[in-house]
């Protein structure tokens, strides 16, 4: 067993703290990754604090994760050490089933095995341990690379926030000709404005506060509406084509609806604990769609990296001290973050 | 003017009575419909009693047409007098944007005048007025033609329970190798049944109640669930591609959206009163959509009424006197009819 240093939540709603634990040792499928970057996800906060169900405890939360590989296993074929690698929402999935061949693993037909609070049925059967720590093992097929050219830190988000937003921009084919809205501009909004731009669309940010104007657009939006300002909704009614929704909160649906052109699709990555309401009279006039979109499959999150690459398209990031993780979690809670902080691990 | 006898709620909540009013004389591209036969629909009793939104009273309802041609004026190209003909549930749309362009009228920008409880202002300027009632005149662009080979009577409700439920399944092109469920064995539900299997479709209707197994089989359907029995439920999570869901009154989406697989679409066309309420991961958890449906185009409308003809489709019908009208409301509020009340006009 490899030990490892880590930051836990012994309990649900429990600071987080210094905390060993053991991981598996390096098997022949295996990479060791050295952790240096770790990003910080709503889902961490919400996970420890079981606002979605019950928690495995104690919880090493994480999965925005980058390093760089210090050991690899006898059958790995795809890594080498000294390598650059990412780890993302899933570590693990049957393998077998449709979803899994078609390299949609994060909807695997019998269970994903998340990052962190999950059990690695199909492999060591312990319980999974996420970024917020020194190493990770895990199967090279389920680690992706990262090149040498993008700055590190701000790539670690592109393993949750990234590929949440562009997974399903991509499967909606969101393009050239397309009049895309983004709702809530936090880590996953700021990247979807990102890759919203680099696929082509017409990109606009919906905010209630004016404030964030500038910021859009100096992320690259072409356009910024204030959804209190009566005149502009009235202009942007059934204009667009694709919503994309990372909005974590309660928020108005059938509002957004109204925004949406006839066959308009609203995609939800966001989760409001209080869910989704709506009159049914939103849909049906101007056939109209919700859908939602978890992160993305191993392949396609490959994809995004290489894209991002490619476009050279990081996350705005704050780095933090890894003991600064609950000032961090308020301010998070509050959307004052530009866009996402990352936990520099070397201060673990 | 044209003196034409219907049923009218002269109020909001109103029981229906005779009343005499006037329509519109026959224009250049207008017909004049004796009609024959009414189908009776839910909405009809939703807009009497302002359930939607306020009503333009006195309330002639009725949208689902057919009938024979008196009249034509002196530019109609299409039909000649003695034609059958039928009226669905709009009358009038701007004819010049974008959408009116694309056949899909139903989804006019600048506003659908429907059948009855508008006012037609792209044309007369006065309140439409349904087809509960003798005589109807209407542009021959907003009409449509009918077999003779069909029973006409049966062939009323194709003009909105069929059209509804048709024009999503092309849409979404549910055909072979696809597993649709349907949800509420009404008027809606069974031609949803009909259009499934005709359409070549693996369909099963989904049920509270194991007593409708029989009626679902006779309508063609491949499989029953009674939605009751976990053991049955069990068995059908993530199984269908569709479910088409007809119901108007509250029920449990998320529960709904279990049954469909991986990229599963849940096509509402009932408009429950309580709205649409789900949990976000309903959605993320399968790249699962929610999507709505209004009825149709005039040329879906045809098509619909052509397929229809050629694969002898019809409603299954209850055909009542109009005095009857109120003891059919009370039992069609109770889902006790099979599976749609037809008026016989020839009762006025």
């Amino acid at each position: 067993m490899i030990t490892t240093k880590g930051y836990a939540a012994q309990t649900a709603n429990a600071t987080l703290a210094p905390w060993n634990f053991e991981r598996r040792d390096v098997g022949s499928h295996d990479v060791q990754i050295e952790i240096l970057f770790s990003g910080v996800c709503h889902s961490d906060l919400a996970q420890i604090n079981n606002e979605w169900f019950p928690g495995i405890f104690p919880m090493v939360p994480g999965h925005e994760i980058v390093g760089r590989i210090i050991k690899i296993g006898d059958h790995v074929r795809n890594f080498k050490i000294g390598d650059l690698a990412g780890v993302g929402t899933l570590v693990n999935s049957c393998r077998k089933c449709s979803h899994c061949n078609d390299g949609l693993e994060v909807y695997c037909e019998n269970g994903v095995i998340t990052t962190y609070n999950g059990i690695d049925k199909y492999g060591d059967n312990l319980p999974t341990y996420g970024g917020y720590s020194n190493t990770i093992v895990t199967d090279e097929a389920f680690t992706v690379h990262i090149s040498e050219k993008l700055d590190l830190a701000a790539t670690a988000p592109l393993l949750c926030a990234g590929i949440t937003t562009y997974s399903p921009l991509k499967h909606w084919k969101v393009g050239k000709g397309h009049k895309l809205a983004v709702l809530g501009l936090g880590g996953l909004g700021h990247m979807a404005v990102k890759f919203g731009v680099a696929l082509g669309a017409e990109v606009t940010v919906l905010s209630t506060s004016p404030k964030k104007a500038a910021d859009a657009a100096k992320l690259g939006a072409h356009d910024f509406i204030v959804t209190t300002d009566a005149a502009q909704v009235e202009k942007a009614k059934a204009s667009f084509d694709f919503i994309i929704d990372t909005v974590s909160a309660e928020h108005d649906f059938d509002f957004y609806l109204s925004l949406l052109k006839l066959d308009g699709v609203h995609i939800c990555v966001g989760v409001p604990p209080e869910g989704i309401h709506l009159n049914a009279f939103s849909l049906l006039m101007g056939r109209k769609s919700i859908v939602g979109s978890a992160s993305g499959g191993i392949a396609e999150t490959q994809e995004m990296l290489d894209f991002c690459a490619e476009h050279n398209i990081t996350a705005d990031i704050e780095l933090i001290d890894i003991k600064d993780i609950h000032k961090a979690f308020d301010r998070m809670e509050k959307g004052d973050v530009r866009y996402r902080f990352v936990i520099d691990i070397s201060t673990l």
